[in-house]
């Protein structure tokens, strides 16, 4: 994966996996604006336990995290922490990640990228044979809920240079996906590129 | 499990696997009102395909599904449809079934009965080693939302002799638990008995 300074670009429709230390932090910024990026975490230790949205939302009460949350695990342990957001906090649990099936049903002919697919082949080359495909928590998306519980798919409001950080509590091999989906609006007029930082020693 | 007639008892607190071939329908009915039934499906052919409820909210574009929709896969096939509903509705798809650390953590002592022990054996009595725990489908549990994200256990509105009926797309083992939530609201009460139904021609 290409690389600048300590800045890593993950490419608009690519994944990547990465191992955070506990007390490091992942830095995600919204280059361009507008990108969801779906995210997943595997406890190091033993990657069956994996960040949990339905844990999540149980744990904190609530349909969307914000700073100072806990993200929790499939074994109610928190994983990580929700340390900074500098973009209007729209994120979101509820959803699935694309997949190939998704992309079909839409209309798409032959192939196309999916987060599911990059899930899949981050870990594996990570040597992880990835369990079932947890439900992603979608940075930067934007599901609007009404008071009878209808969805709705939005463009992303992240703005360029917008970021979120998320704090390990324990070691996590986390993966991302720069969504590829280009046949809603979530992606603002995307998908694009975005970028990753590691803070912290190792 | 005792049985009556055509109907079966599910107990307070236990859970069950059963088959349902395609076209069958299985009439779950709150006995006593206010109890929460979790519920899962797996397809027969390929037990690792699952009652998925990101899947189903993607696709329903809502968080609870009402009479008339599907209940979709993690492949994103149809597997169940909800056919009919004599309750007030509320049912969940937000919220983690309830296991041995959720009551650690509310503050039981001793062992406790759970959601997901019970879908564990119940699968395990039918040779099915059950996958990871997908979560599940909440009957009758009153889980409200406001316009913030922030969400709210309450008492299930269910009243005694509400039913909810689903109708199999393809052959599939459902498993329930008669939750043993005692510790919050929301079993009004309970735990208490439900009764089962198979309606249609194996």
């Amino acid at each position: 994966m290409p690389t600048r300074g300590d800045h890593q670009i993950l490419r608009a429709r690519e994944g990547i996996a990465l191992v955070l230390r506990a007390g490091q932090r992942l830095r995600i910024t919204n280059t361009h604006g507008g990108q969801v990026v779906d995210t997943w975490a595997l406890a190091r230790a033993d990657p069956s336990e994996y960040l949990s949205m339905e844990h999540t939302r149980t744990s904190l009460g609530k349909l969307v995290p914000a700073v100072g949350d806990h993200l929790y695990s499939s074994r109610r342990r928190a994983l990580l922490t929700l340390v900074e957001d500098t973009s209007p906090g729209a994120h979101d649990t509820l959803i699935a990640a694309c997949d190939p099936e998704r992309y079909r049903l839409l209309g798409a002919e032959g192939y196309h990228a999916s987060c599911a697919e990059n899930f899949q082949r981050a870990l594996s080359r990570h040597g992880i044979d990835a369990p079932r495909l947890p439900a992603p928590l979608n940075l930067f998306m934007h599901v609007r809920w009404d008071e009878g519980g209808r969805l709705e798919f939005l463009a992303s409001p992240a703005l360029a240079g917008d970021y979120v950080t998320l704090e390990a509590l324990i070691d996590v091999t986390v993966a991302l996906s720069a969504c590829p989906m280009d046949l809603n609006p979530i992606n603002a007029g995307g998908p694009h590129d975005v970028e990753l930082e590691i803070l912290g020693a190792a």
